[in-house]
């Protein structure tokens, strides 16, 4: 079983209007990733649209990327549903695919009881045997993990690790300790929200769930390589220079940001799933302007 | 095209554990809401649950629905989706099996732009000549309409009404009249969420949009009754006589405390859709002692 850390590199799953993944786009996608070292890849993240892609997509995104990386690097796959027969069959298919992982959300429709997400958890795990990393996302999921909640669930076999959406760096220290209490040991503990999360590194983090590192993985590397070594200070620095990049993320989503330069990159030209519209062209230009001047790899 | 007034009755949709819909349990619960002379029924609601429900059951649910009640009473079909080709695709069925109208809530994972809310109803309401209901349920999509998006909406064709969640009676006035300038005369005006809808039919709301009304028909319509003929003082009394009722429905979700209810009273055996939970048996044995108390029809 693998324990998620260091970087864990989150790409878009390019995909034609009416959710057929382009599994070539996919493949150009993946590879870089694992020539720049990531530690795992997040496919099927939120920032990989899962939600809105059927089961049979879902497994032809899965199988493509893990024919293009092999078994190089773990890939954490998105196996979350609106209803937990739907989750529990997902989690079976990245299982029989040979996905190191899952990465489980409470979606929801209908407003969760803490009881009913647990049941909901415990069935996924013991039902698909596939690890599960608990993906904590209130702003899309709308239920928001208490640490006594993971904690409970840490205790469940097949419950690996959490991914917490990243607070601001004042609170980052006490959020953390709150679940190391609340956990067993050599339970991973890692966040996403990439504005916050090299102080959510330094501060032990064991994982950067990344939407940048999914476009931009050198980038990424550099800033879990500096953290590795204890160069607190190029991380910092590399963090500032990239507060340009956080800004967009933080007006027009990380999501229609990546999909937007992808696009201009010539990576991929596929929009966003509808309802979620392209950028308009304005922020577009915005969005492609700053990123060539910050020239990300 | 009909205009929704008075009392749309929500049924809840019972289906079993794989979420194949019960069809003969789903015509014993509609066909007392022709019987009570309901307005409209709304079926497949967020109390009929249809996010957790394939397109093939939502079918199967419409057809059972529309030949148990035949042409006496108007049905308004929830067509709400994640993606906005298969909300097409649901409102297209519903309008070839001969539903009324199509409620369409906002759905969302990714957070959702009013500009993206918008051309998502457009698509709809165009690709599938359905008349719309806006379904406004922050509570449940985590997308909420301004009083100008609706106004937007309701300049285009096929969008003949809004059903907004009720607010508490101090501030009612004043949302109805905001959304009344927003509008075109004849747009219908309407809320949901039991516990606040008589003080807003009071202040001039068109419709209620009910989930008591889809178990207890005779008893809201008593209410709407009372309203229409001026008595104001008896809608009132019987509001007062069903706070016990909407206490249950805040503590523990309407959803939850009709489906405990709904199996007390034999109609229909069936839980709710997993990850949710039917009611614990303490607060199951509370819903039933003190519904059996209130003796609604």
């Amino acid at each position: 079983m693998i324990l998620p850390n260091g970087l864990s590199a989150f790409p878009i799953t390019p995909a034609d209007p009416s959710g057929c993944v382009d599994v070539g786009a996919l493949r150009r996608l993946v590879t870089p990733l694992r020539d720049a070292g990531v530690d795992s890849i997040g496919l099927l993240g939120s920032t990989g649209s899962y939600p809105y892609l059927s089961r049979q997509e879902r497994r032809r995104a899965v199988e493509a990327a893990l024919d293009a990386v092999g078994t190089d690097v773990p890939i954490l796959v998105g196996v979350g549903a609106l209803r937990t027969d739907e989750a529990v069959a997902l989690a079976q298919d990245a299982r029989a695919m040979g996905a190191a992982a899952g990465l489980l959300a409470a979606i929801s429709y209908t407003p969760l009881t803490e009881d009913e997400v647990f049941a909901h958890f415990v069935t996924v795990a013991r039902e698909s045997g596939l690890p599960l990393c608990i993906y904590d996302n209130p702003g899309t999921t709308h239920f928001a993990f208490t640490a006594a909640l993971v904690g409970r669930l840490s205790r469940e076999p097949g419950v690996i690790a959490v991914k917490s959406p990243a607070c601001a760096p004042p609170e980052i220290t006490a959020h953390l300790q709150g679940l190391r209490e609340a956990v067993p040991a050599g339970f991973s503990l890692g966040y996403s929200g990439d504005w916050n999360t090299v102080e959510a590194l330094l501060a032990g983090a064991d994982t950067w769930y990344s939407v940048m590192g999914g476009l931009f993985p050198q980038t990424a590397m550099a800033i879990v390589r500096a953290i590795r070594t204890g160069d607190h200070t190029a991380a910092r620095e590399l963090d500032v220079r990239l507060q340009p990049l956080w800004s967009l993320f933080k007006e027009f989503s990380s999501l229609r940001v990546i999909y937007a330069y992808a696009d201009a990159l010539g990576v991929c030209h596929t929009d966003p799933p509808r309802p979620i519209l392209p950028l308009p062209d304005r922020a577009r230009d915005r969005v492609v302007q700053t990123l060539r001047g910050l020239d990300l790899r």
